[in-house]
């Protein structure tokens, strides 16, 4: 019987930008790392932990880690961070991944708008306790997550992103290639990985307007179902080998302005990971620009909340996309979301940290502040979007002054970054926050991170006695 | 900041049709439930035991049984049929699906093209085992995952199957309902479960193209997922409360001509679940029509496979999706959907069961009549789907003469069902198929699901001594 020729089975798989990708993941090393990109890894793990400390006590994320340990074996090698339990790789990954995607801290990768760390470290860390992997072998592996998620998060395109939390979607692959690579897959077993989380990628939007908790699940299930992939495809699990571009793949599905060209984009020699930005505010990234910009009109000229007659955030498409739905934040989280709020908070607070959010999200002054902003969709700024997350606000004063502010770069951006200092004070800042670890504790950990790359073995991260 | 007028979160909640699925389904008790619609549900439970223990021995249902069993707990009292033991209720729903779906022998709904009970039924078992509920309980949650379920696979329409794995995704949705019934959970709850199930929900036809494991891991991936939602709602996890029908939700993403209708056409006087059809030849659903049409025009007419110049069967489009890509089938798996091969099992050897796939599919006279065999669209049977599965094919003769032969409700539909006593010979096959269970075993379990709804309490299935 006859089939349209794209569909032959037999075509030449060697050919297929998914088994390049299956290539790369599987062979690389850590020498094939240049050292500046090795180093950024390890700032990306030491914000990560941070992150996923941070969350410890958040109702979500207690819930979620409640679940997997009743499901889960009673202990294990592999570390839930946030109540110093051990578990089997998948449980502690799900654990950690909900943990780290909780505070709105972790990092974020501006043109595939993907947030890697919270679906590639809970992978990397839970596998690399399990089977006491080398520190190299780990950071390979989640340099290799990064590279193939972030990619897969450019490929899906901006008409993806409308609908579905391409840290979900994505972020199931980029968790299958951690896994992967620290399982030591051949190229065939890693493409086959690459198939199985590709068809359990998931994660919708909806979830927004209701201030709902699915954006914890939505990594945790991304990290579980690609840790799964992987340990799968180790033991025989075949997957589709054009799980991402094929004619019923993800971007057939799933995207209508998928470019298949930016899978394998410069692989090898471009290192995504470096372009990954880490977070300055605790809301969600699309309010960053505007926030910076807005600080420094804010710093500039003086003002105070109450001077303030009218903001126009003038943002990306995608910005009204995921922020336009929250008009009348209810929750702490849902507030994160907010334009409004969080340029109220920089406005009455100076910065929108997670204190801030937490203490003053629905502070008269605040929601006063909040009702004064709009969001309007700007050209500039759209067409840039998402290589470059350009800021530009527009104040109006009570006093008849017309202000603008505008950031290219906003704080944390790879042109803009926080150096190790920095990072060091911000994951102290994050551990501390809800009581996650010691600033002792937490001294220990950054060395660890510090020198992971000669580390012999990866174990605990925390003193369990101390916990 | 304004924001479209549908996307205010403060919408009447009850006004949408997730909230109605929910109330239904956290209300739904056994006395609300018809006799023959319980009576059915017993008939589909004891024909999911069968097609379960039929996926024993199965390379991937061993590969994801031994995946769940070290990343679950050593033991526990939900139970994995195929190899008898106890873990948690999240492990054995997840092995019990796949087992359940590899012999392409569990049931279908024509209108949705979902496979309920390989769904539905993992997640009842192991939860009502987990707690021991009773029989009537079980069978309410099942009822109500069903009618769920169904009607989210109605909903999600034929766009959405060209694509996606309704089984899949659907299957999160009805696996949650289920979850979220034995869980005793509220309305609100319900809501959220099926919130947290559909941002999960998950699985690309891409797999096909390849021969490779995926379908397995489509139904335990949805089990798994709808398990996990209905959990976490019981402990206050929130999920969106339009994941069906808004703006960024499941059809928004996965469809083009979604009818919201169909969500809640007729809730609780029109009984999907008894709608349902049971499998007869051992392959995917999309050949049976033609199977049967081919069937009768052999036996009519005494053809030999050898007499046979050509076939074509007329067909609806989503045939030609589904199958169509398989144009060399490699494995027995691909082979069941390859019309060609189900066609030459049947004229060849008179039918199309799990022994003839295993046995003949590559053999000489079977791939010569596959050579024969066309489809084409047929417009009839076309308009006809999915409500009605016609079956049409023509026979062209070596010896000249044109045959028509035409099935208007194939073997195993409502109108064309399976008695009780045919349900228990082809589970007792089943079961005996890869030494599943003996007859004896089969015989109690037959009776214990004839006499389920007076059940106290649900207990193991198979005699774990004698495994």
């Amino acid at each position: 019987m006859n089939a349209p020729t794209e569909m032959n089975h037999l075509m030449t798989v060697d050919s297929t930008p998914e088994l390049a990708l299956a290539r790369f993941a599987a062979g690389l090393q850590i020498g094939d790392i240049p050292e500046p990109v090795l180093r950024r890894a390890e700032d990306l793990l030491l914000d990560w932990i941070g992150s996923t400390l941070a969350g410890k006590g958040a109702r979500p994320v207690e819930t979620l880690t409640r679940f997997v340990s009743a499901m889960g074996p009673a202990q294990g090698s592999s570390e839930i961070l946030i109540n110093r339990t051990g578990s089997s790789p998948l449980m502690a990954a799900m654990a950690n991944a909900a943990a780290s995607h909780f505070a709105e801290q972790d990092d974020v990768h501006n043109g595939s708008v993907f947030h890697p760390a919270a679906v590639v470290f809970p992978v990397a860390l839970a596998i690399a306790q399990a089977q006491s992997s080398s520190g190299a072998e780990l950071l390979a592996a989640a340099v290799a997550g990064y590279e193939i998620g972030i990619r897969v998060g450019e490929f899906l395109g901006r008409s993806h992103y409308k609908i579905f939390h391409t840290t979900g979607t994505a972020g199931a692959v980029a968790a299958a290639v951690t896994a992967g690579r620290l399982l030591s897959l051949t190229p065939e077993q890693m493409s086959n990985a690459i198939g199985s989380a590709g068809t359990q990628a998931s994660g919708l939007w909806e979830f927004l307007r209701d201030a709902a908790d699915s954006k914890q699940l939505h990594t945790a299930h991304a990290a579980g179902a690609g840790l799964t992939a992987a340990y799968l495809a180790k033991d025989g699990f075949t997957g589709a080998r054009r799980i991402l571009t094929g004619v019923q793949g993800m971007a057939a599905g799933m995207s209508r302005d998928a470019d298949a060209d930016r899978l394998t984009d410069r692989l090898g020699t471009r290192w995504t990971l470096a372009e990954t930005s880490f977070k300055f505010h605790a809301s969600c990234r699309h309010t960053h620009p505007a926030a910076d910009a807005l600080q420094q009109i804010v710093l500039r000229h003086k003002l105070a909340a109450e001077d303030v007659r009218a903001v126009t955030a003038q943002v990306h498409q995608a910005a009204i996309d995921v922020l336009g739905p929250v008009t009348d934040p209810q929750t702490v989280h849902q507030s994160k979301f907010s334009m409004g709020t969080v340029l109220g908070l920089v406005a009455v607070h100076g910065r929108a940290g997670l204190a801030e959010f937490d203490g003053h999200y629905k502070d008269a002054a605040v929601v006063a502040f909040h009702d004064k902003v709009r969001m309007v969709l700007d050209d500039e700024v759209d067409g840039a979007y998402p290589i470059r997350w350009i800021g530009k606000v527009v104040v109006d004063t009570h006093d008849g002054r017309t202000l603008a502010g505008r950031v290219d770069e906003p704080k944390g951006d790879p042109g803009n970054t926080l150096d190790r200092g920095e990072l060091e004070e911000k994951a102290i800042r994050l551990a501390l926050y809800r009581d996650g670890a010691t600033e002792a504790e937490m001294r220990r950990v950054i060395a660890w991170v510090w020198s992971l790359a000669s580390a012999e073995r990866v174990g605990m991260l925390l003193d369990r006695e101390s916990a």
